[in-house]
């Protein structure tokens, strides 16, 4: 019951800003006088208490301006902003409230991009949990194209609906029928595996995610195997540091560990703990950030998160245009630079 | 009520994430099993639909796994993303819908470095109207500081009520009593001022907020007025492009327009509308980007986002240590870097 009060609130609300919207469109280059707040609520079949909210915001942010004593006008000027596409922003179901560093970086990157465009961006909660009410609000929300990010399987079915009414893309993975940027990975493997092995580094172990077995892992192993390194699968943990004592405890010095973003700082007090010297003899390895407390150089890969962005970008802009273009699945590389800091 | 539903609603939610959170801390290094849905809801007083909801989020995102037939269980390795301090956004009064270039690159590089903390970030949405409320829907929220974008002068008040229980710094914008981190716009002025003189365009027009008149525009005139040209306030327009017909029918003619990002389009299409040649003649300068569909040349400045985004982490950083510390005020300078593109 409260999803819904959420869903139909803030779709009143995009009824009123769609109509203020609307009046700039139709006289642009004119301050057009605004109905009575009752009779735009009447009109619009909503409650006055949220045609004033939103009719407020619209003040604030400069669409409308209010004449004490006369009612409220369009602001011509700010037709300009307004012909900027509205893009939507969208994580995972919509619903997560904390996001690490991968997530908001890439997000990040991309929605200054996007705003370049220049477009106006939204960064869109949803409130629904079934999939037809999902599709349903997403359908209601404004907006002109939308970019998704860490799409669960969920999802998948409400994106393919949503698709049918604006453009829709994700990036950082691939969905059958909708557009999509990704990294090749398994470049980023092999970038990861000449950095390793210029620095005389074989004895190496990846604490990452089950996706990147299939992605990264396989760039390092093939720049391990034509260099006559073998590179076994328990070189491999599953994004937990679970085992790792183990491993250590059965003998296994690494010359160098690749942790994940969420068990790196753990990944390290446990080779601290083990006496595994992480200043020279074995070197942790990331794509991400050094941590701002960590005391022993780190190997740091740039990851392309600008191009991320600007590859979206690129793909939106032609959306923008046409809409109904096939599905185009981007691939890119990057050239690594890599950094002892 | 609406927005009491929404504000009690995340505000249950948010009693079991702490309950989970404090679990993990409290069971470090253990699966906790914990008590059933049911036990669960009516400890915390909430509904048994918000409690499932929110361990499902929990489930989700690592920290908690579901044992079929046994239960749910704290996941130990996840105590160390957990000790990464939650921060929270916020943007003007946490209800802006969409956001132009400006605040969407300054929020998400400011995210992007304060996610290398590292840290959790979360982008506060607020649905309370009235201070109080508003107050006590920030103090609901769980976080470990606050980062406040486009502060209002409405949510001063807010903002100070909310620093008596968490750090709380302001962006781009200083507040009496709460720490913050600015850009010199002077300096800033300056760099442009000189970049023009560089070109010898000394008849200049500036369309941007009446904020930029105490800083920004001040810069310039120091640089014109050191090498002996003036800059009569008529060279100014607040941030609309209304007036620029007449000026430019009255005979003026800019070698050199610096819009707003919100009338940069506008601006250069009356200019043309005008026959004033922006290839050469006049040119158009900005801090923020070439829009993608511009075919003239633009002088373009790099705009220090990054930067802002360390200095503030910085200061945050330093916030976490020590929340009781005096409230310090950065203003930092930037070495700006031009191109025409």
């Amino acid at each position: 019951m409260i999803s819904a009060n959420s869903r139909k609130r803030d779709s009143a609300r995009m009824q009123v800003r769609r109509y203020v919207m609307d009046l700039l469109w139709q006289h642009a280059g004119e301050a057009y006088h605004l109905p009575s707040n009752k009779e735009l609520a009447d009109e619009l079949g909503i409650a006055r208490s949220t045609a004033q909210l939103e009719l407020k915001l619209l003040i604030e942010e400069g669409y409308l301006t209010a004449k004490h004593g006369v009612g409220t006008f369009t602001v011509p000027s700010k037709m300009q902003q307004f012909r900027a596409p509205l893009i939507g922003i969208l994580n995972g179901d919509g619903k997560t409230i904390y996001e690490p560093f991968y997530i908001v970086s890439l997000k990040s990157h991309t929605a200054t991009e996007l705003a370049k465009q220049p477009a106006l961006i939204q960064e869109i909660r949803l409130f629904s949990e079934r999939e037809n009410d999902l599709a349903t609000e997403l359908r209601g929300i404004d907006c002109n194209a939308l970019v998704c990010f860490n799409v669960s399987s969920a999802m998948e079915p409400v994106l393919r609906e949503t698709r049918k009414f604006r453009p829709v893309i994700t990036v950082d993975m691939r969905i059958d029928g909708i557009p999509s940027v990704e990294l090749d990975r398994r470049e980023k493997g092999r970038a990861l595996g000449r950095a390793l092995l210029a620095e005389n580094r074989t004895n190496v172990l990846f604490i990452q995610s089950e996706r990147y077995r299939a992605t990264t892992f396989l760039g390092v192993r093939d720049v391990f195997t034509e260099a006559g390194h073998t590179l076994p699968d328990e070189c491999f943990l599953l994004n937990t540091t679970e085992g790792l004592s183990e491993l250590l405890e059965s003998g296994f010095h690494p010359q160098a560990v690749a942790p994940s973003l969420e068990t790196f700082e753990e990944a390290a007090q446990i080779l601290r703990e083990h006496d595994i010297d992480l200043n020279e003899k074995c070197r942790l390895a990331t794509f991400m950030f050094k941590p701002r407390k960590m005391q022993e150089p780190v190997l740091l890969f740039d990851f392309p998160f600008e191009e991320f962005g600007r590859q979206t970008a690129k793909v939106v802009s032609r959306l923008l245009e046409n809409p109904d273009q096939e599905a185009e699945h981007i691939v890119f590389k990057h050239n690594y630079k890599t950094t002892v800091v």
